[in-house]
């Protein structure tokens, strides 16, 4: 990018005020890069960087960027390359994002896809601080088995993927059992989310790698129940109650039956995140035997008065810090003392994006099948 | 689209002579289309339809179509919707293909993304007469399970996919075990094409609810072992001397510790399509102690010569017809004669794509440790 620095300390001080800084030129490509691809890149301050190749297009921007601007509008730089750098720093963690060429919305070739929004996105990664918790590393890994299921209620067959522990496959361990998490996804999102963007897989393989934690299986399947409006994609509607019968009454059965779980209530849980933990709520309620702990993830609260009468052995509320932990930390200080055991975790420094819900994961899976 | 049906006869005229005919409007959007989208669509003929919303841009061309063009260039129907149709039927089966917008290479927002060409590429499906074999049924579904294991030789943790048959996970079968098939890609495809893309896992599930096979492991990895240049990413080299010690040194000693194998060379076979194939070609004749029946579909032959003195238990040589049928018919015919026990599969009307492989796979699949 050929801008001075000084109209970029121009740009930011009007963006920004007192945040102005100098944009360090230490770019690297994300890690969510496809093979081979150079761009997009993230600087260590948390810019990150976009080329797009249009030769003859009038207009390129990208969807990502500060200042309500509507994102990064991209200049062309000759030969056909278009360059932007975001007009400030990104949140750590995960963004999905889209390119538009002449207004007409793609994705970023440079980048792997990730089911957000209806539709496949591109992605982008700013390295977290923390980010060590969720890295590949050389320890034993569990598998992530896409699992299809034939579901009566709706009449089709449906997809989940069940994450057995490192040793789940071992000789040795051919009679050890395992408590299993329930892992709902957020509106847009599909049955992919927590182990492409949310590193389920990776968080809770370091974790057992640790010691952290002892082993147990996550399933993820697919949280919307409806076919989806051809007219209408960004209208569905969520169906808990149809949900319930795919998840409760056809999903659990399956994988009871499949992998060797421990296939009572106290050794069941289930947690969304957002729209999924809404579902959480609704579920958890309407059939208290089914699951013993619950996890709300950006996904709203349980008040005393819902919960009246209820034995629930554990129940996790979290939100971002740039979201609403004022009223998380009242309903578990609520739900504590009214007896419960309740935990609240604030991911600092983060809004309503997967970072936020990969701690929250981290933090929920040391409490969980404890008691 | 406004075509008349005289403008399109005189186009299919000029590009086809004899095999002009016309377009049947009874388009219905692709399998392959993400959820919601409409568009591309194919009819019963097997031409394709594209639809791109782009408002201001110039020039709108797929890369998909027939006539060497270039692809099939979109109209602008008004209120920035490009449409286009291809100029006559395409071949049944999947297609890889891109969208030009304004000269820039971008993935169609109306599919899935599918790896090929060392790329996510979107994807479309000309439904093939003979699909039932490879369709979603109501019967018992095996998984497909994603492995992380680490490679000294690479110093790197790779990816495997393992196809474990229905009812691997029930408790009654927990003393059985499976044959393996080691099954590899073609050139800038990954390991998720054969699931992807090849549907091994449905091929396999329809075959083994027919009772047609017994039900045996596929493992599929990725078959380059060399880092990706980022100047050059299609000047990757295949380095079979490499790829040979990760798949035998490495992830054969895994999936035998981690999978209820029957881990010897009668029971476990390696194939791989186009490169695929010629990796298969070079491991199994450097390794011939590994495995007992091989592989080459759209990948080349084996001589009588170079098998001389080995032991082999099957022989599986097959291509579309649209390519080399000619020469793997005269190979097998030479492996027959010389005492092998050899097949030869000829793909009907299809070229070098991913359902020639389907067909194979099922073919190979029905002949693989009968021995």
């Amino acid at each position: 990018m050929k801008k001075s620095v000084f109209s970029v300390l121009a740009a930011m001080a009007i963006c920004f005020g007192a945040n102005a800084q100098e944009i360090k030129e230490d770019f690297k490509p994300s890690e969510l890069n496809q093979p081979g691809q150079e761009y997009p890149m993230v600087n260590s301050q948390g810019y990150a960087r976009f080329r797009i190749n249009a030769p003859g297009a009038a207009q390129v921007r990208v969807s990502l960027g500060l200042g309500g601007q509507g994102g990064t509008v991209l200049k062309h730089l000759g030969d056909g390359i278009w360059e932007g750098t975001t007009d400030g720093p990104m949140d750590e963690g995960f963004h999905y994002y889209h390119v538009f060429i002449d207004g007409g919305m793609f994705n970023d070739p440079g980048t792997n896809n990730y089911y957000g929004s209806t539709r496949w996105e591109s992605g982008i990664e700013i390295p977290a601080h923390d980010r060590a918790f969720y890295e590949e590393r050389n320890v034993p890994h569990g598998n992530v088995q896409q699992v299809l299921f034939w579901s009566k209620s709706t009449n089709q067959l449906r997809k989940a993927f069940v994450y057995t522990p490192a040793g789940y496959g071992d000789k040795k361990n051919q009679n050890v059992k395992y408590p299993v998490l329930y892992l709902q996804h957020g509106w847009g999102e599909n049955e992919y989310a927590w182990h492409n963007q949310g590193h389920a897989n990776l968080i809770m393989d370091n974790l057992i790698a640790e010691g952290k934690i002892k082993p147990f299986i996550i399933v993820m399947t697919y949280g919307m129940t409806n076919e989806v409006s051809r007219q209408e994609p960004n209208r569905r509607q969520i169906v808990a109650e149809q949900f319930e019968k795919v998840l409760v009454d056809e999903l659990v059965p399956y994988v009871d039956a499949n992998f060797r779980t421990i296939a009572d209530k106290k050794h069941r849980a289930m947690a969304g995140l957002s729209m999924g933990g809404m579902e959480t709520h609704a579920i958890t309620l309407a059939r208290p035997e089914v699951f013993g702990s619950y996890g709300l993830l950006s996904g709203g609260t349980y008040t005393v008065e819902e919960l009246a009468g209820r034995k629930v052995d554990y129940i996790f509320l979290s939100t971002g810090e740039k979201e609403s932990p004022a009223q998380i930390n009242a309903a578990v200080d609520a739900l504590k003392a009214a007896g419960y055991n309740a935990e609240a975790h604030v991911s600092p420094g983060t809004a309503h994006e997967f970072l936020t819900w990969r701690r929250a994961l981290y933090t929920m899976a040391q409490s969980l099948f404890k008691k």
